[in-house]
């Protein structure tokens, strides 16, 4: 057990657009609790951070450590923000949102370090220390949901760009004439393969007049979702076959691109997209492989995320345990 | 002047396919000497690091600079090769030179240090160190020519990757069904836009039945070249323009995927093409900055390299400044 005055546990912070996570963690990510709440982002910033310090009082007092055992709290929330600064720009999730200072809110309130990292980022942390990235030197993580993020790993650091910025894999153009996408560019990995844009793929060709069994399982166009498109697969319906093998095409040239820029050890694959399992990594792993340079395809490997759903605040654990620039051995040693 | 015992100098050699470069170079990037000789690669390696050797001697004694003060030899040549064992693997314009142990070769017959590393990683640490990527930190450097390499620099360190390899964004895709590339993949920026395919696209079409000035100026199909295609672009040829505006979208697109995954400060562009000038330069800004996520292009510049024809010497020495881990100002300070 910790001694007096060694200080052994984070504060994870997890804001999504849906909802609030939080819990206490000892640095090797062993969790003592966790505790969630709806978001309602429609309250606007104040009500939802008023929210959110209650939540975090309630599962320090749950989790029985006493308050001034707690090194600092990591918080991940939608992107665009400043990791610097802790200023939120203005993320697509939480409307209203603008230019909040919410490490300082935060702080303020709890009275420890805070430090706040994008959701991505915070997610490749997590599975770097905690994951399917432990020990890993030089990692590209990529969460594949309703959008497609993604995090980059360098010499065992967080690689985060001139301003905070970088690792938008899912920006990442694989068809320069191809869909346009909501960041503004066209053909970007997210445009195709982002949960949301499978499905608006298979949406405009039944619209567009074809046939397809995902009409009948799903009952109109706009209710084709993951749950349809998986069991049309199973069925062998051929548009959905046909746009799933497109989609794999894609990953796997996009997986290809970062084996040739970042000559990475290892490529975490997250995000929901990864219940499909070997429908979606072994059709990944060939096209990647064999579109990538063959001396960086032999010390790569593709695998999924370990975290699952504690990757929200484990994540954020991860970006505070970065940020004060310690490994889980060099803090609270000496018990 | 350096005192007795200083060592300020370091011998650059760039191995090319068609020609032999060596220069003695103080470390502040001033250049002593430069030498000359092809490199006659038909005659296996043997008798090419033979004739270098000689090359390197020459040019140390033609620099008037004692053996004693220069501090190691650094090396740029044609991948795939093993920086880190000084290995060559099997460049495709070298023909047989097979595992050839380059480093311990040099370091026999010379007597110093001797570093290797690829020559686009060699030519962005030499405008990192000497030329347009003075005093950056986070920089990608694209060099166009007959192909398309890249170089890292991250943190204001060269990114190798996992086994040396990484920076290979001429083989970034950014047309996942497009042409077929040397490398095995396909839609590869240098399967479109280096000057060999920017070309090889022309021919094609022109071979294909196209009409277009290019073939009254090149004479026959193939025979189109840069210098024809420069041509039939100011006459306004519409082929050439169709082509050349394809290119512009392909090399805008993969800069706009560096800019969001790298967020950088610098984008370089080196190479052959840059002659084209603002003919190029000027599109690729509009289109990149047009593509890339909005927070990302606010930090960044494309700006063309700097060290033109002096790249291959200043690169190599570059890299083995790097190597040493030192930069300018410390080493033989105290003069």
């Amino acid at each position: 057990m910790a001694g007096p005055g060694s200080k052994r546990y984070v504060l994870g912070i997890d804001i999504g657009g849906t909802k609030l996570a939080a819990g206490v963690v000892a640095i090797d990510g062993s969790q003592v609790s966790q505790d969630r709440v709806p978001t309602l982002a429609h309250e606007g910033p104040d009500r939802v951070i008023d929210r959110l310090i209650d939540l975090c009082r309630l599962t320090v007092e749950n989790s029985g450590v006493p308050w001034d055992q707690i090194i600092a709290a990591g918080v991940g929330c939608g992107g665009p923000l400043d990791p610097h600064t802790g200023v939120i720009k203005e993320p697509p999730n939480l409307p209203g949102w603008v230019d909040i200072p919410l490490v300082q809110r935060l702080h303020e309130a709890l009275g420890i370090p805070v430090y706040l990292d994008n959701d991505a980022n915070a997610a490749a942390l997590g599975e770097h220390r905690f994951g399917a990235g432990r020990g890993v030197d030089n990692l590209v993580y990529l969460t594949i949901s309703t959008g497609i993020g993604g995090g980059i790993i360098i010499g065992g650091r967080l690689y985060q760009g001139e301003n905070g910025n970088a690792g938008e894999i899912g920006h990442m153009s694989v068809a320069f004439d191809g869909r346009d996408c909501n960041c503004g560019g066209r053909g970007c990995l997210e445009a195709y393969a982002s949960g949301t844009n499978i499905a608006a793929r298979a949406r405009e060709a039944v619209e567009a007049g074809e046939r397809s069994l995902l009409l009948e399982i799903a009952g109109s166009p706009e209710l084709i979702n993951g749950e349809a498109i998986d069991a049309a697969l199973r069925a062998g319906d051929p548009l959905t076959v046909r746009i799933w093998d497109e989609t794999m095409e894609i990953l796997g040239t996009g997986i290809a691109n970062v084996i040739n820029i970042f000559n990475p050890k290892r490529v975490v694959l997250g995000g929901g997209i990864t219940n499909f399992g070997s429908t979606l990594f072994d059709p990944i792993r060939r096209i990647a492989m064999s579109r990538a340079m063959g001396p960086l395809t032999e010390v790569v490997e593709i695998v999924p995320a370990q975290l699952g759903g504690q990757v929200g605040v484990l994540g954020a654990v991860a970006v505070a345990l970065e940020r004060i620039g310690t490994t889980g051995s060099e803090v609270g040693v000496g018990v």
